[in-house]
């Protein structure tokens, strides 16, 4: 039977690769229904991301691939089906409740396997969604300690990413470590302006004139990942730090979603500190 | 010596295009520096530029490439050259004066032949950059005859592309077919909003909140042809329709600055009323 | 007690009227928090919102600014108080769960008294809000009759405005003079761009590298009413009219929900076909 | 004979201030063409610009403003005259050029009395303006001699502002305490992210998706002066840092430009380190 698969190449960059790689594709008679390629010059490597369709046995085609590409190549066909994430979050509601109503409307590309809240506050919106809530306090507990009942929660599910929908924790290198490439963060400023804590605060007493958004991947560097997407809104000398803040979470949600959803469709690369996306 | 060429295919769209186009520089030991394809599905139509570097003879590989790609194929290998443009004006010297000085820097990649203007006004401005100003008066002719000097006085040149610099006169059908895909325009409104004389006023009187700029093929239907880039600017009840047309003129000089960056960098492709820009 | 007001008058522009206006606040001993002015140099008219705080009774503030301003001034003095709104919708969920987030969120500024629609596809959506639903079908009706169903539900209801939440329904000159400057619709493009239906299919057709979303007040003129807000999203030749919808809806709830807190909060006058807003 | 001027009043907070100024101009019979206030709320700090018509003294005018207002207040009531600037350039022609253009359209609104440029790169551009052009090197010469060299040039001048068109140079703070709320800059970054030297390189080993420029005024701390225009270009990771540099310089020279116009039409209240715009 007719399948479809999305397959992501990164290797060291090397002559003759698309030809390589599409005579895999032409040999077996797979259609291409789309294809982007990147070369990173500086780092001398190579990116593809190709959508086939037609007969093929995954493995099979996983092991042809690996024949004509560098030894160094991460080698990935991905078969459709829908992913599984976990939201963190803590009390504000908008980069939650965007994903939830995308969510509902079938548009998310995910399931939703649970919400893990360090406050109870978001307990009644999540739970009009069907949506398993876990509360877990992180009062008077040292951030190893609350962390750890976090994963432990976490690792009751099986899921792709975790989201950070404004969750206002700082994460440990444990944390980070256990799920590489796999958590993504929503960070309140146009990343690296405003590192760190309260960047409405920190613009408003700069008077900047533009206020933003990032999302990115979370490494041990905080506020430092990889960057997947990031916006702007203009702002004025008329706007307190609340009214920025009340703005900016129009791009906080908008920009987090965007994010997620180029991550969904298996189109974003890990370079690096880097992304390179499709 | 080794070469360095662009290559530029559109054709009905075939499985196995990649490869086999790939398959051409493999063959004949070409690196490539970069590429890109795009199909589009509803036309059933392919696109593909490739910067290649090595040995061949551009014939030789014109041919090759033509014996691998379907009949109605468009081939170009474009060899580094400066292109050469000829512009018309009018009055206003916003988006003339963006042109010349990136000319002036070595940063426009383009040499300019003349400026032709149907009125004397931007004449000072021209002659300090040592480039021929031609006036022709429109004043008392018919627009046949006033378009038949221009184009003799344009025919006096070799050129790639005519830009439309703020040319605030309509040209006939015969103009334009006279220059196929080499004439763009700027136009001072975020098209097909406005189209016509006048787009800031009318503008004003819509009561807009944003105002925009678009650079376009011309063709025969005034206004109508395959858009190259835009981009707006936004404004409040404050403005004036004086005030949007003077807001207006940054978004118009840089929209068809970076419109004619891309054409003279190969990046466009015209399909059908529509464009693919790599 | 102390009290809050927003004061916001338009009249006829005539000398003074700052002075005059002001002296009546500080006659009263009123503190100005906040003070914007505009006058229509065109039209000869003078927009103002003051926001005082002090001891004065409404109706006699009132009276005392009618008597220092002309004749056709129109004079609303607002205290706080939270209005109400219906919204109507059909079948997609962006524009509207963006408002029931905001909502739940006490972040709209409004109550939402009902949701009424013309398909039960949003009702498991509302009601999980706890907000009433309203399915009135329109299959096999008459536009008046199906209009009239509308409005008696509405009229069940008291509210300040009407907001539609991507309601594909044209409405009749009846329904718009029933609420004349109280409903507020998202078209899904930039207008005066691709007025009617489907603009995103227009918009593809078109060819154009930025779509957009506009909020305005609805008038009998269909897409032609006072403009509140406006945004754009850039799209590019690889965007098939669904992704330019898909991309689109972001700009469309989120344009809608800015405006909506725009007029929530008293700050945009209708001026004739086009708004003013502090 | 009937006059115009533009007022500009900034003073500590108080019950009445609108009030009290717009007495002064209705006494005198004067016409308020336009009137902008705002309060600083958290420094108690009042900032006006209103433009006045009609028949007045300028010193007599001051003396009343000044007899309403509290003591700390900064009054400027100034009569239309074209400003006179100063340029310091290095070796880019991008941001100088887009003055340049304006100037010989009468755009600028502003007398351009010289370019001071630490190489000669540029003198051929300047001087087909008919524009005084000083080659200052700066080689083998300490900052402290050099910028005494840059200082001895400009005060052969009467003007109103310096402004930093890609002056390469850090100033010291004996230059920027000789010309207080005077210096304007443009800086390639969307500050306060990347201060310092080559924010492009910098942008680009982070991997932002977005880059962009500032205007501000230059005070003793490197890039941290008020700021006055922002503005931000979209990239990916397709661009290398070159290419950042080079699409980066469109939003430079427009910001620039743009902070260059609302200061010379005297918009821009300096607040502490901030700016107020009107």
């Amino acid at each position: 039977m007719e399948k479809r698969a999305r397959v992501l190449i990164d290797c060291e960059d090397a002559k003759g690769l698309v030809y390589k790689i599409s005579k895999v594709f032409y040999d077996r008679d797979l259609n291409i229904d789309n294809n982007r390629e990147f070369v990173d010059k500086e780092q001398n490597r190579f990116f593809m991301r190709t959508v086939v369709t037609g007969l093929f046995d995954v493995n099979e085609l996983l092991e042809e691939l690996k024949s004509v590409v560098p030894d160094d190549a991460h080698i990935r066909v991905i078969e459709p089906k829908t992913k599984k994430i976990v939201l963190l979050a803590t009390k504000e509601s908008h980069a939650l409740g965007d994903i939830l109503i995308r969510y509902m409307d079938g548009d998310l590309g995910a399931d939703i396997e649970c919400v893990i809240a360090n406050h109870d506050t978001l307990r009644d919106l999540v739970e009009r969604f069907d949506i398993p809530f876990h509360y877990i306090p992180a009062e008077d507990l040292s951030r190893e300690v609350h962390e750890a009942k976090v994963m432990e929660q976490i690792d009751q599910y099986t899921f792709d990413y975790i989201v950070l929908a404004k969750y206002m924790r700082i994460l440990t290198p444990k944390f980070v470590k256990a799920y590489p490439q796999q958590i993504i963060n929503i960070h309140h400023s146009f990343l690296p302006a405003f590192i760190g804590a309260n960047p409405y605060k920190q613009a408003f007493e700069r008077g900047v004139k533009i206020i933003g958004a990032t999302a990115h991947f979370v490494t041990d560097d905080l506020d430092e990942g990889p960057i997947i997407a990031q916006d702007v809104i203009p702002v004025n000398h008329r706007f307190s730090w609340k009214d920025m803040q009340r703005a900016g979470r129009d791009g906080e949600k908008i920009v987090l979603s965007r994010a997620l959803s180029l991550v969904l469709q298996d189109r974003v690369f890990v370079n690096g500190n880097k992304t390179v996306i499709f």
